[in-house]
């Protein structure tokens, strides 16, 4: 069998970010870490760790990494079986998964807090944009994801969970002075729009659904969900909204539409590992009954 | 002089991510693009691009990045004084500058939303920890930064901007469950923290200063600064939580501090680049209002 206690050590010093940190989060020391590692490395023909600030695994360390994490939610099951096995109590094990961040400011918060308030787990919650999160999965960086694609990564299953709702909206003032003639490619060339960050591509689509045609949109870029409200308030440019996140201002008027009746629909899925814990299954409830409650089903 | 052509080839590859895209934004041919990069590149000597989904730069290219943002500036300045210069009206200019995620959430995104929505700018706002936006600046990724870090980056000046006061939060419920005999280092030891992401190392030093000690916790990772809020009231981990995001639920009671009257005050500071714009001057005119209205001051 491999080394448990160099993948250890591996898995935390990726989680750590560190060798000090790692050791003191093991009880060794850190020259013990250091050639728990290197033997590793050696064993597997590859290095496993970029020795940056922080720490990062490669590839190869990233696929090692899930693996633990994996045999981590096996043995906890174990235990909750043997409990013999676990004297003191059942340990907390990393549960990393991915999801995009509308999802996190909106429904999956609540589902994720609420679950882990009841399981023996950690967390380690990464954002990415919906149509890179499945990346993660197959890097071997997460074990699940929320993500606009359908089709499963390797050895994962995948569940539709209902679409989420944008809306390209911006302030009633905003609307008048950049688009006093219409929303049209012109006007929207030059109307500044706000884009999550250089992978968000939501309110290029909008417009090539709009004009049938790409138009070159003048960018802000502001990765912060709630940030992104504020800015549109502001007047500093347009996006797609999730609808959840500014329905108060919608109904106060605060914030419209640009062109009434233009949704965008971003259809969400669950992948996750398919090699099933019990602690796995029990998030990916709690993920489709939030899912069912919040977003749009067909 | 330097080809200015190929820098802002190059610039476009940056924001844009993609030789094929920043063609598109240029209106020029990917062959075009990538000639004018690899002559840039046999001139400065050095790999300029990271050839990747989606490029990005090298520690060369953000630093001639950063001087192409500077040199818009600069030339923006110069048509507000020379209209002939710009027959069709200002053309809007980058503005890249780094915020920590937890000022993007409270004072920092109206000002800067409402400085964008009335200057010819194009806001590039990038969130890390407060503790490491000054890298961005020092890597020449920005042109100005909120930070914690007092000591001015080269070539920039620090202004002090009064400090983000954080409690210790959590819900009613996973204080009597999880510290029933109070906060000390063994309880805390048990109880998972929520930590933003690796970075985020207040709760750890809110411990030492209560504990004169290192513990080491277990930690729920969470980026996002709403997710944050709803975890802790689900009863999901406790957590360093600006005071500004939860003051509702403090005054209702469904969040309560660990240990009364044991607040973390970050000193906040905004560096810029030096050699001033006055559209810079004008975002830290407004960064700085907004600060002194949010922020302690002392």
């Amino acid at each position: 069998m491999l080394d448990y206690s160099a993948l250890s050590a591996l898995a935390a010093v990726v989680r750590e970010g560190s060798f000090e940190r790692a050791a003191r989060a093991l009880h060794v020391t850190p020259s013990a870490i250091s050639q728990r590692i290197r033997q590793l490395e050696e064993r597997v023909g590859c290095a496993l760790v970029i020795r940056e600030q922080p720490c990062r695994a490669t590839d190869t360390g990233r696929r090692l990494c899930q693996h633990v994490d994996h045999v981590r939610l096996l043995e906890q099951e174990l235990q909750g079986a043997l409990p013999a096995l676990a004297p003191q109590g059942m340990a907390r094990v990393p549960l990393p998964i991915a999801v995009n961040a509308d999802s996190l400011a909106t429904w999956a918060a609540p589902a994720i807090a609420s679950f882990a308030a009841e399981h023996p787990v950690l967390m380690e919650v990464a954002v990415d944009d919906q149509d890179y999160t499945t990346e993660w999965l197959r890097a071997g960086a997460v074990l699940a994801a929320v993500t606009s694609s359908a089709r499963p990564a390797p050895g994962c299953n995948s569940r539709p969970l209902g679409a989420m709702r944008y809306l390209a909206a911006a302030s009633p003032a905003f609307v008048r002075r950049h688009f006093p003639d219409g929303v049209r490619a012109a006007s929207l060339s030059r109307a500044p729009s706000l884009v999550f960050n250089a992978k968000d591509d939501l309110q290029a689509r909008w417009v090539r659904r709009l004009c049938h045609r790409h138009v070159e949109l003048p960018r802000h870029t502001l990765p912060s969900s709630q940030a992104f409200v504020t800015a549109a308030l502001a007047g500093m440019g347009w996006g797609m909204q999730a609808r959840e996140l500014i329905a108060a201002q919608l109904a106060e008027g605060s914030l419209v539409e640009l062109v009434p009746d233009t949704p965008l629909d971003v259809p969400l899925f669950w992948q996750h590992a398919r090699a099933a814990s019990a602690v796995l299954d029990a998030l990916s409830r709690e993920i489709l009954a939030a899912a069912a409650a919040s977003l749009l089903q067909r």
